[in-house]
């Protein structure tokens, strides 16, 4: 039985090394239909979708997201989710915020748990379920119309990431597992939607300590090729306990 | 009509110049049962305690909170809430975590949106709702034996704002309007749950400078009479627009 008024939604940031986006879906609406007549799991969406045909013909796109089953806890079913509308596992997740206006739904009340993701995608090959009409990466700055209070969702997330960066080593988990000190910067610039003072930026990146040269080279690029770092989580850790303060 | 698997649970914190307290409730069995019987409203909710008396028997303490209404809000709610149960108005209100663990209440599934306020005993009167059998603040270092999962979400609450007044200046909701540098830093010894500093921090607060010297002293007291402060909101809003970052 699915939670008739709880539903999670996923934010799945992805950063390509110069743009950070979010992964949209569409679901196809006649499999979509077909699913929720078959499935006596589905009978109150049903119901729902059936009462409001617009439901279905509705072609913006929008996160992803399902009612949660009566069964499953709110964080087993974010990753559930996760994994099985998009094909990526293991990935950072965390729960950000509620959303319960009466009306952020047109037609029933229904309030969202808001979890975002982040990811590389270089390391993650993205599986459509067999639901899926439509799967895309939208730049966070041009993105297109989206359902319900969605748009909302995503600033929201947004701004949630915005803090975190500045104050935990959460940003990493964007970035390949070796990177430029330019890739590091231009992560925290898309992030908080500011340009940063390079030597200010390095600087305080390199009091902190807690990158590691690779030893290695980025190689094909047509400038003079850069050192790549790597993040060392276990002398971060050990900073921290010392009393380091992270801080952008 | 209520939400039978959507709760509120309001934390609501208050300082008393040397403890951080929680305040807690256990409602008047009879007179709930006798709600739940009368109310259509609670429909829902009279069959789940008919069902299972246990819950009505069961004298530990809980939080603040109650089933969402079909037609409110989250956030209209967890105002509706606080200042229905204790008569506190107009006080620092914000959503935090949503919990929803499967097993988190015996019997049936219900999420529960946390909320915690942050209030200065001085400047409120409680008021109990007909409801209330008992309520009282509890230091947040002995608390009772307390029902579902509220001493988890408690300490969830602690956590947030342990982040929180470390980079935003929400502590000073805890205080009275006049202060002085000590019970400022006793704030911040209770909440961070460590010892600080004096000089570190005085140095700290001083160089972020949107402290206003009231121009009085304590009155009253056994020892020499010490400055009071204010917090100057306009001063630090200004500071912030120049750059300042706030960090204790």
């Amino acid at each position: 039985m699915l939670l008739k008024n709880i539903s999670v939604d996923c934010v799945i940031f992805g950063f390509d090394g110069e743009r950070l986006n979010v992964l949209l879906w569409q679901a196809d609406p006649q499999l979509l239909l077909k699913v929720v007549r078959e499935n006596e799991d589905y009978e109150q969406v049903r119901i729902l979708y059936e009462s409001h045909p617009s439901l279905l013909t509705d072609y913006t796109w929008g996160l992803i997201g399902a009612h949660v089953p009566y069964e499953t806890g709110l964080d087993e079913f974010a990753q559930d989710i996760t994994s099985g509308s998009t094909g990526l596992r293991n990935v950072y997740l965390r729960q950000f915020q509620t959303f319960g206006d009466c009306n952020r739904v047109a037609y029933y009340r229904v309030i969202t748990v808001g979890y975002y993701a982040l990811i590389n995608p270089r390391y993650h090959d993205l599986q459509m379920s067999p639901l899926t009409r439509k799967m895309m990466w939208f730049d966070i700055d041009h993105l297109p119309r989206l359902c319900f209070d969605h748009e909302k969702i995503i600033i929201s997330a947004l701004n949630h990431l915005r803090e975190s960066v500045k104050y935990h080593p959460v940003g990493f988990h964007l970035l390949p597992e070796k990177f430029t000190l330019t890739e590091l910067q231009t992560m925290y610039e898309v992030i908080l939607g500011e340009k940063l003072d390079i030597r200010n930026f390095r600087k305080k990146i390199q009091k902190m300590d807690f990158l590691l040269e690779s030893g290695e080279k980025q190689v094909n690029v047509p400038h003079r090729a850069a050192r790549l770092y790597r993040f060392d989580k276990d002398k971060y850790e050990l900073l921290v306990k010392e009393g380091l303060t992270f801080r952008i």
